[in-house]
């Protein structure tokens, strides 16, 4: 990197490609795209481009390219990593997807959807419901994140027990590489053998091998009835053994296993207006069970009272409600997605947004709190998750404000304790969330020399300038 | 490569990593590992080396690296594109993974299982069902072909339609690189996005990155009911459409969809005993139709018979049996099964393995058919294959044995017409069965040059004197 990045001649060229207005230098223009929305990541850019189409990417990243000039993707900017935000150089330029949003084509017949990268999640839900056709990606960012950035983080959700990660739900890719040229994998096919698979090498890279500028994604035939409940379970333990139980009773019909602990409920009622326990007596922990089924009328609600009463039986539940109505239903579904905020109004805590082995959930969480509580017996823990992922958020504080500030400034200690708890178990230190610029460092104690080897080979083949999101990953 | 490839003392010390009686350098011996099971194929090795375990794979690796010796991964040996031959040299040495055949471990509670590259493919089926699990992978060598070559060839077979390729069965990996040290990637984790998916690199990779010693693979719950029918419809478009259909009333039951010309079954009526129509009239196309239910009791024959009957009134289905045992399933099952052996008796014929967008298996059928027949005006063309995958096996011969090896002669041209039409339509010439040798010329026509640049650029940063399986892929 120079610093020509910012050279009058430069940004008049940028401007040629993409269009006067769609090259933001002015620091006000430049703020909303150089922190991130947590207000956790700052920097500042040279200039914010906003190309159109992918003849406009592959142009602009040529013109950068040529002078070695930082480039940081961006879509809906919604990383809980900075994995969209430039550093503090003023010498990177992001470069913005969001007016690619078209799109392209939906085949029914073939259940596949062609879109751009900066198609807004919620609005490719939606273009496949018109279609009448399940997109099964949903997290909580749905309404802003695009889905350039869910396909460079692989983003995750509440559909993956299901219908697995973003990388499961793409069938092609369109990418601008480092160089400029374009990369046409735009393949709609559900069987190609014809050489190396390299478009998951650009999936869940974070945008440091090249751009995505568009994807062929897969649509599934759409749920037509649920059947939802919030169990009282004793343990993680009893969870893990209902799940496996309901599975053998009504198999790939279970699309909703989410862990929550009593903690976690006592911080929503307390929070959240209009929230209340549905079950009678207090529990240390519970599951939110949800059945789906692609054919209508089906008996689900029978086949789940049924499974969840030979559960009970089994000494695996010790209480049970099921939703009677979908407002029921979203009000159960409200206690588990509601967590996070109420732990943000209740102040800050140290997040963890690990995996395991689903089988060793329960392991994780008892000595992952033990050492916690070993070396602060004080602590607050507060985890949830999905567990029929195996994914756990896994997040610590106090539960008074004044200590909570304190504590955070323990982050790395705790951190140390929580990683090496989940390394033991042969677990993810980031399971939905990726690195960016937040766990580049730690991820370098947690894999093997010869996987960063590997990595790093990649990226200097691809990118043997260093030029995409910098300082990102690797 | 160079001529010490055969050297005693090399032989020698593969002898010491792996055991006297693991390297089979005579004639006799070696021919089994040297040519391929349908007698295609033919190479000659300097030597079969066969290790028992991965430490002894990254041994005798690093001492053929250290050589330059060209190294030809191998497993069941049933690719049947050649892809586990060794060329004709005398210089390359097979290293075949046979012996490595151990499940390590079944994690029920994971759904996932440990296992060797040498494990035949049933009995991992066997595994997984001893667990009251389904492994769904099943394709036609499953009692010989080994997990290992199943992954290298991302696998395709009878389940793709409902749990997807190889690749999408697989979590982790172990794999010995072209220099012999140790990648140890077998996570057995839902989620993980911690830097570059390096696993699919490997997979359908064709042993030319590296030798894949071992896996983590997903199991899913066992089908507990299945309805399965044969029905006519009048052409591949009916046939597209009743897909359609099928899986707006039952969704994701639908877990077989094969289209079936009426040639296909004639031929399977002439030449296999035992097998009769079971429907009153002939007609042109016909599709077997396979319902499966993870849940006990459930009533899938009825939805089927409702479904095919509301069919029928939209004009899709012109008629169609249902299967009313186990014993009519299989009867109906093997119609398909034994198109290809059919075939075989009948005659050699060109054959094609290949997809397009399942929304248009019906135009390239036409279009293909329609380009033939001006050439070739008496060729006789049977296609069938997995329609829901948009995988057409699509097999041209003439009807007269002596005219029949007269035409094989004109592969060149035939594969040409069929190969230009799979390209139009944005297809694939090798859907299931990869390149290997036979298809590594075609290749270079139909991938863009800049995709074979970004293959060679990783070949290159993997294995940068060429020594894995060379001459394949690339």
């Amino acid at each position: 990197m120079n610093d020509l990045s910012a050279s009058p001649a430069l940004i008049e060229r940028l401007k040629s490609a993409v269009g006067e207005r769609n090259v933001i230098t002015d620091d006000h223009g430049r703020e909303p795209f150089e922190n991130d929305w947590r207000g956790q990541f700052h920097g500042r850019a040279a200039a914010i481009v906003k190309p159109a189409s992918t003849d406009e990417v592959a142009r602009v990243v040529q013109m950068l390219a040529k002078e070695r000039v930082g480039i940081v993707p961006q879509g809906g900017n919604t990383s809980l990593c900075g994995g969209s935000v430039p550093d503090a150089s003023g010498r990177q330029v992001v470069v913005n997807l969001s007016r690619m949003n078209r799109v392209r084509a939906v085949d029914p017949a073939n259940n596949t959807m062609t879109v751009e990268a900066g198609c807004v999640l919620a609005t490719l839900q939606q273009a496949a419901d018109e279609h009448d056709r399940l997109f099964p990606l949903s997290l909580g960012a749905e309404g802003s994140c695009e889905i350039g950035g869910n396909l460079s983080t692989n983003a995750g959700g509440t559909g993956v027990l299901r219908y697995g990660n973003t990388r499961e739900l793409v069938l092609g890719l369109e990418v601008v590489l480092p160089d400029g040229r374009v990369w046409d994998g735009l393949r709609a096919l559900r069987k190609d053998n014809t050489g190396y698979d390299l478009k998951h090498l650009f999936v869940g890279a974070e945008g440091t091998l090249g751009i995505i500028t568009a994807a062929v994604l897969k649509l599934f035939a759409k749920p037509r009835s649920q059947a939802t409940a919030l169990v009282a379970v004793e343990s993680p333990d009893a969870a893990l053994k209902l799940l496996a139980k309901l599975r053998e009773s009504v198999g790939e019909r279970v699309t909703g296993f989410e862990l929550i602990s009593r903690i976690c409920l006592d911080l929503v009622f307390r929070h959240i207006p209009n929230t209340r326990d549905p079950l009678g007596c207090a529990s240390a922990w519970y599951v939110l069970v949800e059945l789906s089924d692609s054919t209508q009328g089906s008996t689900l609600d029978n086949l789940l009272e049924q499974a969840l009463g030979s559960a009970a039986e089994a000494g695996l539940a010790t209480d049970a409600v099921l939703a009677a109505s979908d407002t029921q239903r979203k009000a159960l579904w409200a206690l588990r997605e509601n967590v996070s905020e109420a732990q943000k109004l209740d102040g800050v805590s140290i997040k963890h947004d690990v995996s395991v082995p689903v089988s060793r959930v329960p392991e994780f969480i008892e000595r992952a709190s033990a050492a916690l509580l070993k070396k602060f017996p004080d602590i607050r823990i507060v985890a949830f998750g999905h567990m029929g992922d195996g994914n756990v958020h896994y997040n610590c504080g106090k539960s008074q404000a004044d200590q909570a500030s304190r504590f955070y400034g323990e982050s790395p200690e705790v951190n140390h304790i929580v990683y090496e708890v989940v390394n033991d178990l042969n677990g993810s230190i980031s399971a939905e969330h990726g690195l960016g610029v937040l766990k580049v460092d730690e991820i370098k104690r947690y894999k093997s020399a010869l996987e960063l080897d590997l990595m790093r080979a990649i990226k200097k083949t691809l990118d043997p300038d260093g030029i995409m999101n910098p300082g990102k990953v690797l």
